[in-house]
C-alpha cells in the first residue's frame, strides 16, 4: 500500500509516518520509484506498535526506538531495555549512598531471599524497587516495607498470569512483540485497575462517598 | 532554619528550593528580616515529598503543583487528580471513537459488574482501562482481555493492602499524604515488582538463562 493508504488505516497523519522512518522506528517502504514507497502489513503492525507505546505506555520516541531495536535483534537484553524504557526511577543527586537507600537494598535482598526468587539485588529491577523504598523511608513511609510481601503475592499472580499469556501465544516472532506489549501496555492496564480497586475498596471502607473520583 | 540548613537536611540546592517556592510547591519560609526567611518541619516534610514525587512517581512539576493543591484543599477531589497525574494515558487524534474503543468500553464494564466493583465505566481510571485495551486491541492482542480477572485479582490483593496501610497511619492529616504517596509510590514499587517477578517467573519456565535481566 502507498503511504497515504498506511496513513488512513492506522490514524497516523503522514508527515508523522515519514518522521518515525526518519528517527529510526520504522522501515523505510520498498521503493517501487524514486518517489513512490509501498508499505506492507508488517509496516502496519510496526506502526499500530509504536502508537500504542507512545500513547499509552507513555513511552518517548527515543525510548520506543531502543525498545524497538532490542525487538529486532534477538541478541539484546530486552528485560534491561524495557526496564530503562518503562522505569520513570531516575536516581539523581547523591542521594543513594544514604541509611535509606541502605535499609531499602537490604528489604529488597530480604525479600528476594524470602520468596525464592531466581534473580538477586543487582537486577535493574531490583534496584528501581530500592530507590522507590529508599523514598519511601525518605518521606517517613518506612512502614510501607510491611506490605512488601502483599504487593508480591500480587505480583507473582499478575506475572503468572503475563507469562502463560506470552507462551500461548505460541509463534516465536511474535514473542518478543508479547513480552513488550505486556510488559509497557500491561502495566498501564494494572496501573489503571489498581486505582479503580482503591475507588471500590475505599467506598467499602468509607462508604459510597468514598469514590470520590467518580 | 534557615535555607541552607534546608538544603543540607534534604540534599535539595538552595536555588531549586527557591524555584519550588516561586512555583508555588513549597510554601514561603517567615521572613525573620526582610532577607531572612525561616523554614520548619513542615517545609522539610514537603520538600522530601515533592522530590519523591519527581524522582520515584516521575511526575512534572505542574502535576507535583496540582496534586499538592490537592493535599493543601480537602475539597478537590484527589482521585482525580492523582489519576491525571500518574495517568501516562493520552487520548490523542480521533481514534476514540472506533470499533476498538467500543469493545474496550463493554470489557470494562463488564469486568466492573463481574467483580461487583462499586464503581462505574466513566470513573477516570476505568476510562484510562478502557483506552490501554483498546490500543491492545489495535495492536492485535484482543486476548490480553482474558487476563483482565487475574489482574483484578492482583489489584485488588494490592488496594486491600492499600487501604489497611493508609487507615493505621490514622491522623487525619497525615490520611491524604498517605494516598498520594501509596498511589504515586506504590505504583512505582508495584511495577518495578512485577518486573522482578517476570525475570523469576521466565527462569522457572524457560530456565536460570530466563534472567537475561539480572
Amino acid at each position: 500500500m502507498r503511504i497515504g493508504e498506511l496513513s488512513r488505516r492506522t490514524g497516523v497523519p503522514v508527515p508523522t509516518i515519514k518522521y518515525y522512518v526518519r528517527e529510526g522506528l520504522l522501515p523505510q517502504g520498498e521503493l517501487s520509484s524514486p518517489n513512490q514507497a509501498h508499505y506492507g502489513e508488517e509496516h502496519e503492525r510496526r506502526l499500530r506498535l509504536i502508537r500504542a507505546l507512545l500513547e499509552v505506555g507513555g513511552l518517548k520516541v527515543a525510548a520506543i526506538a531502543e525498545v524497538l531495536d532490542a525487538v529486532d535483534d534477538p541478541g539484546r537484553p530486552l528485560h534491561k531495555v524495557l526496564g530503562a524504557a518503562t522505569g520513570r526511577l531516575a536516581a539523581e543527586g547523591g542521594t543513594d549512598d544514604d541509611a535509606e537507600a541502605a535499609a531499602a537494598h537490604t528489604a529488597v535482598e530480604q525479600l528476594i531471599a524470602r520468596r525464592g526468587w531466581r534473580t538477586h539485588g543487582s537486577n535493574a529491577a531490583a534496584e528501581d524497587l530500592s530507590r522507590a523504598l529508599a523514598a519511601l523511608y525518605r518521606v517517613g513511609h518506612g512502614e510501607f516495607v510491611e506490605l512488601l510481601d502483599e504487593y508480591a503475592d500480587a505480583a507473582e499472580l499478575v506475572a503468572r498470569s503475563d507469562l502463560g499469556y506470552v507462551s500461548r501465544r505460541g509463534a516465536v516472532e511474535d514473542l518478543v512483540e508479547s513480552v513488550v506489549i505486556g510488559t509497557v501496555l500491561g502495566e498501564a492496564v494494572f496501573n489503571a485497575m489498581r486505582r479503580l480497586a482503591h475507588v471500590d475498596a475505599s467506598a467499602r471502607l468509607y462508604g459510597e462517598g468514598g469514590g470520590e473520583g467518580s
